[in-house]
């Protein structure tokens, strides 16, 4: 039988180590003698649905090897679901013919809960067409809100970005705030999981260190309760750092950063909860303030790229071929955190039948009692997910990057 | 005669190396049998003032050498600039009796514009006084904006942490724009002249590349022509990167930031010109966007300073004692670019009353000719301050930082 060949594919919002997981599927797939051609989707399934296949065969090991200190999705990716079985049989039939045309033995989705549950679809529906496709879903998100991984690939990486951002700006605050700046807000991503805004808590290694306080999307946001320790810490340590998760919502369960800005052209302004945060201290209790969006910065900053979270995207790579070369369908490589004292990991597997559309929450446990900052269990989850430097390489005081030729496969079918 | 002591003290907004400076002028001096205690201020000048100052001489060498990569300012600065001798003596006089009652011979001022001002003032005053104390001024600004200097020691930081920023997240932005974000904003320093915004075009290695747009502050916001560009690069490379100065202006000169913001408290927001260009661009085209706004994080990001950046900071320092020891006053060192193709610096000199209260403004050759981007030229005077990265080492996943006792002499005059 002649060799199947593989269809690798990103979804969603991409991250500073999904392209090392890229790496590690295309890296152990030429490895192995019972791999064909090795596709990847140009846009994420979109890419498939359209016949946008590229051929990575045609790039050179070299380029492909640099993936793994290149941030965003290499192949692109999008923000598209298949919408239900039942509901549009046509998209899964298309995807079917798309595999059929290429012979595509393997598909690989890489990406959050709803690619999961889509790789499961797609597993599902090509082996009652007769067309059995093994599916792997692949682990990626900063949010980090994906279930039975201990973590997921991309987070560790954000987590180390933020932790560091927040010791930085904490110290240049500290020196400025006898005559100027004495609140710092800095928000980050996490629109319904603190987990990312809880990592600004490794900044925190000595009493009195920022954050003073992080504001949660667990949490209601409260305007006294906040005030009051935005007093208390500037009367204590004479400064006050703020994290805010994107995601803080008030007590009718509203978005602060959705709460109506309107700008000076009259168009109503989204995004933003650190200069609404801003603006309610300030007028409450005068203090000068700064405020930082990080936005994309902190999902793409490769540069300070935590080490632990570079090995644990490439080795999800890694091990979706294996699994697949075993036989595997329909599972997603999850990292397993061992039991001993010092950190360490392997990598273990799910049904994405019980991944689907399940969120990880962060465990009230994780966050302190007065809802500001986090729990010594939520440090020692957090630390080893941060711990290495994984540095690109640099050329002329830049990084260096993978330049793909993301060059298409003939098209074999009519346009969709 | 007794040995002389010293005073070093910061100024203004801190950088991600003036910490190294701080070094330089230390462990030099500590080298020196001509020199005796080696004092700091406590938040700059204030400290001075309030007779609040901070004995180096208690701190370790080691964690001295650690100043070289802790950002902000160790011993803490302010934003407070003495009035004119005129209005007010009795500041000058002040700071004489505390020159006097600590025996202070070289008082060393590390700021910007302002500050070479206020040293040269210094150095007059007691000169005239009777007590004449040695004044040096050390340049320091992330603006680049000190004249006679090739370059100001904590600019090559901020512009190598933007490059790579505008770098990695257009990377981000590229491989989402076919179904999700087309626009990215990044709001970067720089109220006066456009030196850090000009430094997000190190990151367009080749054609299309990220950014597409750069506001600077140099030339005049025009909406129209702005919009005309984006649409063009969407339409030409599927997703547009802009990166605006914060003191961007319009036709009337009022910041675009300070467009009279309201938010949904009703209360007037200060700061944010990336939403209102988002807001701009959304309402005209229609594209998704992203914005980040870096403020305190671009100018504190040790964790990515430029290696050149950092050689430069600690020669500034180690050359103002030097000069003191030459017998000099009221100067500043400065950097001077070698005419070689190959870059190359030294240490020369320039007398403060030459450098006070001017500003270096980017030439109108360094930005192109539609406004929107860098020329040749001022790529090659950027390059070189980008060049190499000097890594902070790391504990358990975060940076290590001084800590300092900043342990304060006993008083000897009366409250100020």
């Amino acid at each position: 039988m002649k060799k199947r060949n593989v269809l690798y594919a990103q979804s969603g919002g991409v991250t500073a180590v999904i392209n090392a997981t890229a790496a590690g599927v295309i890296e152990a797939a030429r490895e192995s003698k019972e791999i064909g051609k090795i596709y990847a989707a140009k846009n994420g399934i979109l890419g498939a649905l359209k016949e946008e296949i590229i051929d990575t065969n045609l790039e050179s090991a070299k380029e492909i090897s640099k993936l793994k200190h290149t941030p965003g999705g290499a192949f692109g990716s999008c923000r598209y679901k298949l919408k239900d079985l039942k509901e549009n049989k046509s998209e899964y039939q298309r995807l079917l013919d798309i595999f059929v045309a290429h012979n595509i033995g393997y598909f690989f989705y890489n990406g959050g809960g709803d690619s999961q549950d889509t790789a499961n679809k797609i597993a599902n529906f090509t082996k009652e067409m007769g067309f059995p496709v093994q599916c792997i879903g692949i682990p990626k998100t900063v949010d980090n809100d994906i279930p039975f991984t201990d973590n997921c690939p991309g987070f560790g990486s954000v987590a180390k970005y933020i932790a560091i951002s927040t010791k930085e700006a904490g110290l240049d605050v500290l020196s400025m705030s006898e005559t100027s700046t004495k609140v710092f807000i800095l928000e980050v991503m996490g629109r319904h999981a603190g987990w990312i805004a809880a990592s600004s808590g490794l900044a925190k290694q000595n009493e009195g260190d920022p954050p003073h306080i992080i504001l949660f999307p667990e949490i209601t946001f409260n305007k006294s309760k906040m005030l009051s320790k935005v007093r208390s810490s500037v009367k204590k340590d004479g400064y006050c750092v703020i994290v805010v998760s994107e995601g803080v919502r008030d007590r009718k369960g509203n978005f602060l950063a959705d709460a109506g800005t309107t700008d000076a052209f009259g168009h109503k302004q989204l995004g933003g909860v650190a200069p609404q945060i801003a603006s309610i201290i300030n007028s409450s209790l005068g203090y000068k303030y700064h405020w930082a969006v990080s936005d994309y910065l902190q999902r793409s900053a490769r540069h300070i790229a935590s080490q632990t979270d570079l090995d644990h995207a490439y080795a999800v790579g890694q091990a979706a071929i294996k699994f697949v070369l075993n036989g595997e369908n329909a599972v997603m490589p999850i990292i397993k955190r061992g039991k001993t004292k010092k950190y360490s990991w392997s990598i273990d597997k799910v049904a994405l039948s019980r991944v689907a559309n399940k969120e990880k929450k962060m465990p009230r446990s994780y966050i302190s009692k007065d809802g500001f900052s986090i729990t010594k269990s939520c440090r020692d989850y957090l630390n080893p997910l941060v711990q290495g430097e994984a540095y690109p390489p640099y050329k002329n005081g830049m990084p260096v990057t993978a330049s793909l030729k993301n060059k298409l496969v003939k098209k074999k079918l009519k346009n969709y």
